[in-house]
């Protein structure tokens, strides 16, 4: 087997230091960057921060449609006894749904609306496809959270993502308030990779999806990181969006409000960085967690769909 | 055994409505509702939502030394291990340490300071003692919350104590933000004694002050009141104080911050409103938990002490 030069090493057997940030955080080049829907403001802000947060992106009722269909979906039981459905490990209810734009038309659509996508191809310097797209819900009361971790972290090592060139698109389908269990990041710790102590089991995403262990980075690195960037948890109402770049370190405390939460999330990847052979030597992901197969550059819809005209675009 | 009517039937066998309150908030009455530290204002939105919040009541050099204090008595391994220090259930660390004001000199004096004392006597119409005092720690990354409850569903039931009025100071011992857990309150939930469902285990609070099962109000009544009243959370700097109403629903969620969040709290009772047998039908809990013997009405100190004289005053 060819031996590969692995430039963020992890899931290793001892600490090691976090390395500074060699990938650009802004891939479009030259007088590309500023072709597209970002001015130079926004541009710096996500190099410097790693994240851009748009509140009320879309209208309330844009998204409302978004939210039924989960609710209906959440009740095809084969769907939510298949793999591809996560249930919450302390409630039972459901936390995440993954590759909701292949079971529906509607989210499918929306990974393609030109504001979204341009901007995303700005940042990514080009082509895209979906890596991977999500739900993650918390009920009231019940929803548990999740740790400190980088996505590019579980990418590299579990999927074999060779690069920092993706971007996550967060549509929030509700409101997200202070106590419902917002995203919380860390400004800024996107120019760090932290390499992660421990090795990675087989299948290990049957359980990390409920209760990351491995892939988390020692408290230290996030201590040091939050004492250099603060923490940061925008809130706002549904239909407002959060961009972050692929390494920003976040999490999510429970949601112990009696209102639930739930945010959509597509993950872009430049077509220049698609996955090879996990870097952490375990077997591939299933499709669903880290295409490999579906690929193809998006397009864009030919138009901007506002609220009134959703059904419109939802019947043709 | 004498039949006692109960006014606030709680740890039932099946659930109950929850109960408009009768007791007042503000206990003062005629002209003495005006002579204290509180304008109307303040008396009137304390009316309102159960609580009201300082924002740095005291500087920070004025409360280092208590937290200082804390850390050298968290080194007394006798005390460490006496019942009256509770452990996280999860990380092990100190989570609450009861009675602060009879180990320390220095707590003492505080549940004297002339501004704070004023304010409650204002509040509950004459004398108070302290019924419990405790501080409550959460460390970076391991604090556990706490679920939401009132504290007067407990104190009637599991320690006897009559009628709604009690009320707690809480100060921070170091900032509390969004993200270190910080208590978050229901404001108006004091106008409800919420009956919770449960027989109450003897020694229950060996378990409950870890996590708190008996107590908790159905999750129905907590997603009413939120409804009404919504949901605060006051941050603010190491010095700020909290002083809410003995009925308000509380609850703050885990630490998830790598910075620490240490809260003193003073329970100030009126002295007319001692504690009787416990309504729940257990024994009565220990002295630290709820005082019986240690019930002197509290005087003030003669003058309100600030940052730099407080070495002084400790000598004394």
């Amino acid at each position: 087997m060819l031996q590969r030069t692995d430039f963020y090493p992890s899931r290793l057997d001892s600490p090691a230091d976090r390395l500074r940030r060699t990938a650009p955080t802004v891939h479009a080049q030259g007088p590309k960057r500023w072709q597209g829907p970002l001015d130079e403001q926004s541009l710096a802000r996500f190099e410097r921060d790693g994240f851009l947060w748009f509140d009320g992106f879309f209208s309330r009722d844009r998204v409302t449609p978004f939210l039924d269909e989960l609710q209906e979906l959440a009740k095809d039981t084969a769907l939510a006894n298949s793999e591809q459905v996560i249930k919450d490990p302390q409630s039972g209810d459901l936390r995440s749904v993954f590759a909701m734009h292949e079971l529906s038309e509607r989210f499918d659509q929306l990974t393609r609306d030109p504001r979204i996508l341009g901007m995303v191809q700005q940042l990514l310097g080009g082509d895209v496809y979906i890596h991977q797209s999500r739900i993650n819900s918390k009920t009231g009361f019940a929803g548990s959270g999740f740790e400190w971790h980088s996505d590019f972290e579980t990418w590299h090592a579990e999927d074999g993502m060779p690069e920092m060139r993706a971007v996550s698109a967060s549509l929030m389908l509700t409101d997200n308030s202070p106590f419902n269990g917002p995203l919380m990041l860390i400004p800024g710790s996107h120019d760090y990779f932290v390499p992660c102590v421990g090795r990675t089991p087989a299948d290990n995403w049957k359980q990390s999806l409920k209760d990351q262990s491995i892939g988390v980075p020692d408290r230290s690195h996030i201590a040091a990181l939050a004492e250099r960037g603060g923490i940061e948890a925008p809130t706002g109402p549904a239909g407002s969006l959060l961009l972050f770049e692929c390494n920003t370190l976040h999490a999510s405390n429970s949601n112990m409000s009696p209102w639930p939460r739930a945010n959509l999330f597509f993950v872009y990847n430049s077509v220049e960085n698609q996955l090879v052979e996990p870097f952490s030597g375990s077997a591939a992901r299933p499709e669903f967690l880290g295409a490999r197969k579906n690929v193809k550059p998006l397009t864009m819809q030919e138009r901007h769909v506002e609220a009134d005209e959703t059904q419109h675009v939802y019947s043709n």
